[in-house]
């Protein structure tokens, strides 16, 4: 059988990939009257008078609600609630099988972005965090920024800053290896949304010189600064986004001599041509999903040296799996009141540092998804930099 | 230990009672694939669709939420949404242990009624049913309403019929046991809130003959009709309550030749001299909880026949665990619309089978909340009625 049958057949024969479990036994009138009434309220009294202790006798500790409204779900688009379904499953279900972390899907029957902030604050009690997920841009930046401002746990888009942190951990990992200094590189990216910008941003956090942006409206410049929406005015205002001095408003243009090229944008953007006309030894990230902005076989034939994608198939693949679980359980483990730059930072550092010097290779930049020392290091790393930071409630 | 302690230390060592579980490996690449990305999105498709098929490719059709806004949390009243977590921990992880459904708690972070109203419809996607829980009277009999005539799932709030399917399945084998009928038997009712008034509801339905009722305003008539609430009125309108002949406002008045009392109201308002006055053998069912309206021993002591009431070191529990495991299993099986009377007449027969004629004794009218027998019979009742109703989208 192929994918889809293969894939149809493990949702359906399975009824959905998640269920909950107990962790006590209730077999008899004992054990209800521990777990249940009468004994539960004191648990209850416990909590009322001090709601800190919620962390202590429930399960809000380790508890992430996977939250979208169907909006942007995969490449898919607006496909609304119930066909995000399987993806906040899939979602929920990777936080507890590669960090133990519990998780419910949600999937809001609202795409109103001031219904969904209130929502997903009237669901604060029993959770812990929340990975919100598949959420259009820019509604999610409004809808991420506005929670993590009023909420009192921590809220993280995974689309926005999962990828920003592992495409981070390969440059760092592009440093060690190839000796070429971050702060020489001249680095075009594709794509001004979400996820680019968050790219952009930890990209520049790390080091990277210049870095000039392309989207549907061509080459970000900043003498149409006027009619750029708040992501990219925002960006570059923080000077992030560079302004190339030539440029014909195209793609080839700006490409033309720069170090490396960061897509997360659109199929075939990219051709082997435009590959030839930059520096020496190009980087090469291309992450459109599931068709990138060029092959990794026409990006290798047109000479680039470290080439990566969204793809499992191909080397050096920018896999999310490799971010969110651990860092979810680093926050939960020193109950961080929020995920602040540092601690992605941290995140970035520990993936790269995964691959030690003498293993790092042009096909091997980004560890394994399934390499096993990642969550733990992950986690470690970012409870360091929450306690760190002062947004850890715990310091262990 | 005593009880709280004991409590206290099973919710601490287990950092709550309640966690998911992933029902498909993920080991590797391959799994990942099939599970999430790249082939979850056909599920995905699949769903948007024809949105009905969640319930073939996700964990929505056996999906409960246990939703709550703390509003009167067991007998502790309105203790907020963080001290009621334990409680809906309970609840699901009971759902879970007895009938094998899943379910996850929900806290709600406001006590608005339009809110939670407008919250919980847009939680529906991922879930197969409602179970309302601890919220505040009359609000909770609005948004019950509202929810059931404006979702797609069952909507069922426990502490308004769980109780009631309890004790008629008890007074169905009253009936069974003392060869008294029904229709000859005048109750007392003591409490006209949100149980109470559905305890009438259903005693009337199965047969019982005269219904007087009871509150902190004393003797329900309908002389005083417009000073109530809009649940009294509906009770007087629909022939559910009966106005007595001679009264004095006063409970006592109201007992003097009754057959039974029914109590889930507040603790010691009944006296054993009171009891003396009631028809020969009397039937007490003094649910208040945890203190009830008599003590067993002053009922006994008192010549009471048939006694039982919240607690489980006492003959004849109503405990509500008989019955909203299987009536939620048995709706979901069948994919219910709705949960409607008959559902729960037939759980209530279900539960009253239980016991076979020759078992039932004065001190063995409802059967053990840990039977075995209890679930399977009831979910089979309660699918069997649905499909019967017409509200069963499958029928097996």
């Amino acid at each position: 059988m192929g994918l889809k049958e293969d894939s149809l057949k493990l949702h359906e024969e399975n009824k959905g990939k998640l269920e909950i479990r107990s962790k006590v036994k209730i077999e008899n009138q004992h054990d209800l009257s521990l777990a249940y009434t009468p004994g539960v309220a004191y648990a209850c009294k416990e909590i009322e008078a001090d709601k800190e202790k919620a962390y202590k006798y429930t399960s809000k500790a380790n508890m992430v609600a996977v939250i979208t409204d169907g909006s942007a779900v995969l490449g898919l688009g607006n496909i609304g609630p119930y066909g995000a379904i399987p993806v906040m499953e899939g979602k929920s279900i990777l936080l507890k099988e590669l960090a133990g972390v519990d998780s419910i899907p949600i999937c809001l029957k609202t795409q109103d972005v001031e219904e969904i902030i209130k929502t997903v604050k009237y669901l604060e009690p029993t959770l812990g965090a929340i990975n919100l997920e598949d959420i259009s841009a820019p509604r999610c930046v409004t809808i991420e920024r506005r929670l993590i401002e009023e909420m009192d746990i921590p809220v993280f888009h995974d689309d926005q800053h999962g990828t920003s942190i592992i495409v981070a951990s390969a440059f760092l990992n592009i440093e060690r290896f190839t000796k070429r200094k971050l702060k020489d590189l001249t680095l075009v990216m594709s794509g001004t949304g979400a996820a680019g910008s968050q790219v952009a941003r930890m990209l520049k956090k790390i080091g990277v010189g210049k870095i000039y942006a392309y989207d549907i409206t061509g080459v970000i410049d900043k003498k149409k600064y006027d009619s750029y929406n708040f992501l990219i005015k925002e960006l570059i205002d923080d000077g992030i986004y560079d302004t190339p001095d030539d440029h014909d408003n195209t793609l080839a243009s700006i490409l033309k001599g720069a170090d490396a090229f960061v897509g997360v944008s659109a199929p075939n953007l990219v051709t082997k041509e435009m590959v030839k006309t930059m520096n020496d030894k190009p980087i090469i990230f291309a992450m459109a999903n599931p068709n990138p902005e060029i092959s990794y076989d026409d990006a290798v034939e047109a000479g680039a040296y470290i080439v990566g994608s969204g793809r499992s198939d191909y080397p050096n693949q920018i896999n999310n799996v490799l971010a969110f679980p651990g860092l979810f359980k680093g926050a939960l483990e020193v109950r961080a009141r929020k995920i602040n730059e540092e601690m992605k930072l941290a995140a970035a550092k520990a993936i790269s540092s995964i691959i030690l010097d003498e293993e790092l290779r042009c096909d091997y930049i980004v560890p394994n998804a399934f390499d096993k020392r990642v969550v733990p290091a992950v986690a470690k790393a970012v409870a360091e930099a929450a306690i760190k930071t002062g947004v850890a409630k715990l310091t262990k």
